[in-house]
């Protein structure tokens, strides 16, 4: 069986891109890191669930709980004292931007597939409901994978595997259901709480996503 | 003062990029990761004492012993079954090559540099002496250089400076004493062991550059 990592963070996208790999026939190993974001426990719960609803061959849970000295009070994902946003802005990057974390799990993926010599790395960034990170966008990963080839061994060049990079909310959900991935099992709420919020811009998009669907979402809200 | 950021290993070449920044009048941010290699106490040692030498700004010890379990029994730098070349080889990457280690480093660099807007990273990466290891190259870093710039914010893009780049170790060793780079508190040598080696890889490629360039190297050797 060929081998694939899948950066999962419990969220409905990364647990698409599983279901998408798992579907393809892949042996999966998962990768999915704790940087004391607000939401950690919450997102490591429903993680451990989709590994093992996936039956991941193995599944690393990282702690990069450093990420807090590193990056002070830059993201309101970790400072609490920060609010998390509920409107979005296309202008701004939004204070939920947690500087460079993307290249930071993408390496140490990469460090893992190349010691198991995967195939390819998938991640569940997307191009159009990306909040505007700029460690989402397609040249941002054209980039990433040109770092891992030449990073590597020479006769090593994992591919960084978005199936979701062009597909809207909405397109997700209807993925997602067709291929029968757990839903329920996701966490997309930026706050820390019981329930899912539902005002936070991650869940506005996540709702958006089912409604426009028609698909009704399976995890309770605080609001609705 | 214009900050800068250095991935400090305590070693010679990363040592002496500290310097370079300290002379160009930079306020000084040290980084040092300990991934549970073999010298990491004597590196990590090395390694504040540098900082301290030079008056760093801040330096982070970021703890990344995680990567034991990443990169299993892939590297003997980690792994004490295997055994430390003596030779090199000018086809085959040494097995003291760590997978993605530099990109690993940088990374956690550029998202602390992004907190706190640094000019630039510096990092001792060498394309001559360098034991062949793919992410050392000059592609590598100028791939990864446009990776920093496409995954922070729009108006940020650091430089990664690699003043050792195309510098023979007996270049560097020059210009190390030229700017009285305390070579004393440096250690290379991938043994752990009280003094350095001699015969290992880096100690090979470290006595050889003292010796091209005339100088006397004041670290104490087992063999010589």
């Amino acid at each position: 069986m060929t081998r694939a990592i899948v950066v999962l963070s419990g969220g409905m996208d990364s647990t698409t891109v599983a279901g998408i790999l798992h579907a393809k026939g892949y042996e999966i190993y998962g990768i999915t890191v704790d940087y004391l974001q607000r939401t950690s426990k919450k997102e490591l719960d429903c993680a451990k669930k989709v590994g093992e609803f996936y039956g991941f061959k193995d599944h690393l849970f990282i702690n990069l709980s450093f990420m807090k000295e590193i990056l002070k009070d830059s993201t309101s994902l970790i400072d609490e004292k920060l609010e998390i946003p509920t409107e979005s802005s296309e202008d701004e990057i939004p204070n939920t931007y947690v500087p460079f974390r993307n290249t930071i799990i993408l390496s140490l993926a990469v460090a893992w597939a190349e010691t198991l010599n995967a195939e390819l790395i998938g991640i569940g960034v997307n191009a159009l409901d990306y909040s505007g990170y700029p460690d989402c966008r397609p040249e941002y990963i054209e980039a990433f994978e040109k770092v891992a080839r030449l990073g590597t061994k020479p006769n090593y060049a994992p591919q960084i595997f978005t199936p979701l990079q062009h597909m809207s909310k909405a397109e997700i959900v209807k993925k997602a259901v067709e291929l029968g991935v757990p839903l329920d099992l996701t966490w997309s709420c930026y706050q820390n709480q019981e329930k899912a919020c539902g005002t936070c811009e991650s869940c506005q998009l996540r709702i958006k996503g089912f409604k426009e669907a028609g698909v009704t979402d399976p995890i309770p809200y605080e609001s609705t």
